[in-house]
């Protein structure tokens, strides 16, 4: 099996480092020299543009975009649309929103370019070794690049979603519930830190891992992370979000579908943003005003 | 090791189960003769009073209370109290309020009993095998009972909370992180249902399960659920509780800790228990009065 890669960074490096262990043959591309010579001491034959990707793939070409979601993603399918040819395939691996990747789909279809969106879970401990993949695009096709996926995959770590745009829109879900799992487990620590007792975190979270209703992957991480810094002293609690979060829940609210947990998740990642909040300054000024409650002063 | 058990209900049965495959010796006692009878089974020593339980037992007495939260609990432990001698044990393992069991502590010690609050998780597969135990009580004392939880807890599956209370307070997190994570899951799988795509559920929550960032005990259950009934469709969504999350609520509004996520898994809980609402009829009936907007009849 050969498979091109376009895009060597922690996600996709650890890929093909994963594709190598398996002995697939890998033809690599990412815009820095340093990923390409990274890639090139997997066994991977490194190229320096998209055009070298392309001549040195036998056809049908399998080619495993894994760039930044957006225009990086956008412009390298439609460069591949121009540039690969008919039967070949394309595999979006990275976190694109799905109605891109039903775009990609249609637009590549046109050319009888097959496209596979797929949802990539397990981090880059996932990427490595034993990952993760929601996998849409046309069924038949599928049992072409379904060995790729038993090769690189954990154990039943795989699955066919249905069309393409399917695959995407099951990450963009699976990212929704991680959201709101991982408050959940933050919350949950916050009262404890609050507590009138005295946890040892990285004991609760190891207790926690081994039986408990709530054992996890997300509570191992904890544990990890407690283990390095028993209270997060060094680091601040303002959590970025990448988009399949918000994307979860605009879905959500384009079906009408109740979710609170995760939509409050998000909230309050952007409430961690803001050092203060226009909202708190108006309800303090408007409780001052009613009922001459007391506001605090810079 | 001998330990007397009070309570052979779903968890102090297992429990039973779990310590006699340890062999340690088990005097069982339960309101009920059948669940006496099969306590007897397991090798256990049944008896039709507390009173034969206490007296059954060797000193220093070791009693384990599996019993509902609440009044069964505080009339067991009260009438522990009366019966047993200076030096005995009282185990309370079952989902105490957190201040129940800091008074049941303050109560016992008074007459120089020890008391430990044991929360239990891993339900009722883990009171049978390889269970989790968060354990509160006086430090030194614990190490009497350490080789009972080296005997049926989970590997690193128990842990030494600090004074009593601290074990019940940590269980009462555990549960509303619990609900989090659960009322995540559950909002996820209802985004999937009215997506434009057809997903299988039992392959979804089977992926989740392997290698995916969201893998947790949870997902496995899901995945069991589904395969039983792909759609659920033999089920309502009618989410009882029975006090853990609660109570975390009230401690987190007590500590001023925000806790969107888990106070909204508990209002869901509540709304689930409702065929319709109240404040769905007065929101209806002032958008109509201010808008014009149509209101549904029954």
């Amino acid at each position: 099996m050969q498979i091109g890669m376009i895009g060597l960074g922690k996600m996709g490096l650890n890929l093909v480092k994963n594709m190598r262990d398996a002995d697939i043959d890998v033809v690599a591309y990412d815009l820095f020299e340093q990923a390409r010579t990274a890639a090139a001491q997997t066994g991977a034959k490194a190229v320096d543009t998209i055009d070298g990707l392309v001549e040195a793939l036998s056809a049908p070409r399998i080619v495993w975009v894994m760039v930044p979601a957006g225009d990086p993603t956008d412009e390298t399918i439609n460069q591949l649309g121009d540039k690969l040819s008919a039967g070949d395939i394309v595999i979006d691996g990275g976190n694109s929103y799905f109605e891109d990747s039903i775009r990609h789909g249609e637009n590549l279809a046109a050319k009888n370019i097959h496209f596979f969106d797929v949802g990539t879970s397990g981090g880059m401990a996932g990427a490595r070794h034993d990952g993760n993949f929601m996998i849409g695009g046309d069924k038949d096709t599928f049992a072409t690049i379904e060995p790729l996926f038993e090769a690189i995959a954990a154990q039943d770590g795989y699955l066919y979603t249905g069309p393409a745009g399917s695959g995407h829109y099951l990450k963009m879900v699976h990212n929704g519930i991680e959201y709101g799992m991982m408050q959940a487990i933050g919350e949950g620590f916050e009262v404890l830190a609050k507590s009138p007792f005295d946890y040892d975190n990285e004991g609760v979270a190891k207790v926690w891992s081994h039986g408990s209703v709530i054992r996890s992957w997300l509570m191992e991480l904890a544990q990890s992370a407690f283990s390095a810094d028993p209270n997060l002293d060094e680091i601040k609690g303002v959590m970025h979000s990448s988009g399949e979060g918000a994307w979860t829940v605009q879905e959500a609210i384009r079906l009408h579908v109740a979710t609170p947990v995760i939509s409050s998740s998000l909230m309050m990642r952007y409430r961690s943003e803001e050092d203060d909040s226009v909202a708190g300054k108006v309800v303090a000024s408007l409780r001052n005003q009613f009922g001459g409650h007391a506001v605090d002063h810079k």
